[in-house]
């Protein structure tokens, strides 16, 4: 599962080996094509690197810096986009834009800080890159003119867990880690940061950081923000370490300010988590409901009821039949509770007598009991069906399938007009261009005042240039998410692509001060420019 | 409770009516005396407001505020200090520094955008004032040079509940609240914010949102910063409002930006407020430790355990004698779990496994089941004393005692260490003013992580001016705590008292992005000048 050792597609997701093969991927279009009565659909071939079109690198690194840059082809084509159908789809279609010129892999803090004195002294953007998994094209070198070049600043060399604290259950871990390293660091000691983002094999701790990544779990501590006792960030102008403490009302919160710069303020090179024991105690069950009003208001009763269940998913009935084979048409509501310390038994149940005052059908058999039962039905099905996505999604592309996902959160006064609004907008966007749009929605998250709803397309069989196709679809689903009181991202963060929405979202005067803090802690202006705020230069 | 209708106190804390007579003050003197081995204790009469000294206002207000605005005399004096030692002996002494020239009191939020434009055009420093009950210097007019007067802002008028989303579970709320007045308001529909600090009755939702309070609550829902929506903060370039929304990952937060601000970027006028349903399963029980270790790490299995309990205190021998009543010479462990769902039993009797594997004694009799119940006995005891604590200070201060408390939070790691180095810095600083200090420790808040501890001093019979006694061992306590790992404030906020430890822990390239960020939304620099970071003016 962790991949290692296998290579990196420079395309799509993943590892090379775990993407469907040529075969695997005629058989999906042939299914599909037959479930939505299109005609055959055809599988593009994934273009020969050496085919590809790259300009030389407009840029030479200090002689210092020369064995940690990369001009490799691999290299620059990997690091040109993030893993949004966009981003893939321009990839097949052997389309890189704005590669950057160079690949720098700094080995150690230092070289961090020389990589961006370098780019500030030479006017050159630089683009901090974890795992790669930006949806939202946050790693990419769109960057606006006026730069010499462009870097990218892969962090994965900052790979270890520096130091444990087994009495307070905290780590220093270095920003590049892998979320399998991590965890193959931390399993020893029989610690976990429990953060399990569905992009975890192939994002880093500093992208999760950056990014405010939300993990796997419902509710409580699954964001990463939460999780963090302290950042030691680099920036242009010195290195930002906030103090190690389990919590503090000394000013507005060092961390937090950094928290979600998405690479535009500084560089994550390690941060003081907290840990978790691994849970032992796990239960689960699925339950279905017949209207997916009575699954919502069912939801709702639990966000607001402290039972703070660690899965709480609603998938309405498409996301149900799509990806946990729950072919009956019914919605179904994914409920799990774990502890590392005591038996959550009775909060299911509790839990199951609110789904049932709500209409929720009682699962059968009984509630698994164990991590391994729980793989059984439709809880594992969509388990599966959830970490092959992405690979699947990358045969679709090739297929020639609009197919992406996008997500937000509201209050749950708006969550109905939200939910039906957007699926609106985005059928008639894909109605607009002669298409047909499959939507569904699942909840990632639930707060108890409200979700986060995360929606699935699925648009076979539009014509034209399908990224411009799909940049269509997703402005009218951005529309939609602000005019019904969504944010224009839960968790995916905000990068280059939700860039005007965000714009419209933030508070002016809030924008100001970002814009002055990044002033004042970038005045070059080189770190990821165009994402959240624009550089004065 | 509430002290609707009676006075407030100019010099003290809360209202007239609840403050110590002159002869319970005496009697509490003499008990002191005699236990401590004393000479008498001598009360120190009140002055009389006629007897102060104030200088006339040095600023006059424009037509349009100049009935908002007041040169009254207990006005001025009520807002010259908040509620610390430092402030209570000096009002007692007479010795009005720095009384504000006027007070305004909006009615409207537009009276306070009237204000800030006034007080940036003319050089004025505007200092926001919530209940005033700030225990760091936070609302006094100790401003520096260069401003043409001092106005004190007080929002008390701004106390409504504008919306309720019953759906969501939220509130409209403006910022000038204070606590009584707006549970009050949220009673009928069955809803609470279940935030109650100790300054609950003389605090408003602006001031603890200003100072990032943390309320009484042990673990989880208990810092006013995971209780926001969104704000709305009046700046004088201009009002930020934030989406309302219950989780969002579009960039920095830009509440956690104006949390903590305490009144330096802007003034908090409304707040969207999650709340709670009102808890009506409770239970309750004190363990008893004879080893404050065991007691120390029973607190920390709890806080690892996932149980989240609403109260888990660990009240100190001292501290348990002091204000509890427990005098076998035990520590005290005041534990409590609440729900307005299901019942809490099973966390509680969990709770006390985890406390007997560290030699906990199992309470006697049963665990008190409803809230009546638990009135009685040490958790009672300490409850009450916990609410009558400031009127019985300001008592010991006219007896000449120096009373006060700080607080702090570090990791577990490091809290064995700084319990006895802090311990050691103040009783070091009052025998070298030839003094005896009494010093308890309790737990307010805890985290997986680390504990909060909060220390009570008690200095009777030290020499010399008090106010600079308090100083002293003030600094020596901070240096403690800063050496030993701790914040200098987990929730009393950093004010004008904390700044220069606040300094020290703060990461200079964070502080060159507050002070960007100041410059940005207070360019004139009049927002609570000297809290937090100077204006650049």
């Amino acid at each position: 599962m962790t991949g290692t050792g296998a290579r990196r597609s420079w395309w799509g997701w993943g590892t090379e080996d775990q993407a469907l093969t040529d075969d695997q991927a005629t058989r999906l279009g042939a299914s599909l094509s037959s479930r939505f009565g299109l005609g055959e659909l055809s599988l593009a071939p994934v273009p020969d690197l050496g085919d590809l079109e790259l300009a030389p690198p407009r840029v030479t690194p200090p002689t210092s810096l020369a064995d940690r840059c990369s001009d490799d082809r691999r290299d620059r084509a990997g690091h040109t986009y993030g893993k949004s159908f966009r981003d893939v789809a321009r990839a097949v279609a052997g389309r890189l834009e704005h590669p950057p010129d160079l690949v720098a892999h700094p080995r150690t803090e230092a070289d961090v800080v020389a990589v961006l004195d370098w780019c500030s002294d030479a006017g050159i953007a630089c683009i901090p890159y974890g795992g790669g998994s930006s949806v939202v094209g946050g790693v990419e070198g769109r960057v606006g003119d006026g730069y010499a070049g462009v870097i990218s600043l892969d962090l994965t060399g900052l790979d270890r867990v520096l130091e444990i604290d087994r009495t307070s259950r905290a780590a220093r871990i270095q920003g590049g880690v892998l979320g399998p390293a991590l965890e193959d660091q931390l399993r020893p000691h029989g610690l976990t940061l429990r953060h399990f983002p569905q992009s975890f094999e192939f994002s880093t701790l500093g992208g999760w950081l950056a990014t405010r990544s939300g993990g796997h779990y419902a509710t409580v501590l699954t964001h990463i923000d939460d999780m963090v006792e302290s950042m030691r960030v680099v920036t242009p102008t010195g290195v930002s370490e906030s103090r190690r403490l389990p919590g503090s009302g000394a000013g507005p919160s060092p961390d937090r300010w950094f928290l979600g710069s998405e690479g535009a303020l500084g560089v994550v090179t390690e941060a003081w988590m907290r840990l978790q024991d691994r849970p032992d105690h796990k239960v689960s069950a699925a339950v279905r409901f017949d209207r997916y009003d009575d699954g919502v208001a069912a939801v709702r009763a639990l966000s607001q009821s402290g039972l703070a269940p660690a899965n709480c998913r609603l998938l309405d009935a498409t996301e149900a039949g799509l990806s946990a084979g729950a072919t009956d048409g019914r919605h179904v509501l994914v409920l799990g509770f774990e502890s590392a310390d005591h038996p959550v038994d009775a909060d299911l149940a509790r839990a199951l007598e609110l789904c049932a005052d709500h209409a929720g059908l009682r699962p059968d058999p009984e509630p698994a009991r164990t991590a391994a039962a729980a793989d059984d039905g439709a809880v594992g099905a969509w388990r599966s069906s959830f970490l092959r996505a992405p690979y699947t999604r990358d045969a679709l592309v090739r297929l020639g399938v609009v197919v992406e996902t996008f997500e937000t959160a509201c209050t749950w006064d708006r969550f109905e007009s939200l939910h039906a609004g957007v699926i609106e907008a985005v059928t008639a966007a894909a109605a607009d261009r002669g298409g047909l749009a499959v939507v569904s929605c699942r909840f990632t998250h639930v707060y108890p005042d409200g979700p986060a709803p995360y929606f699935s397309v699925y648009a076979p069989g539009l014509g034209g240039d399908l990224v411009e196709a799909w940049d269509e679809i997703k402005a009218a689903a951005s529309a939609a998410l602000l005019a019904h009181g969504g944010t224009i991202t839960h968790h995916h963060a905000v990068g280059r692509d939700h860039r005007r929405w965000y714009d419209q979202q933030r508070p002016p005067v809030f924008g100001r001060a970002l814009a002055a803090t990044k002033a004042s802690l970038d005045p070059a202006g080189v770190l990821n420019p165009g994402v959240l705020v624009d550089p004065v230069r």
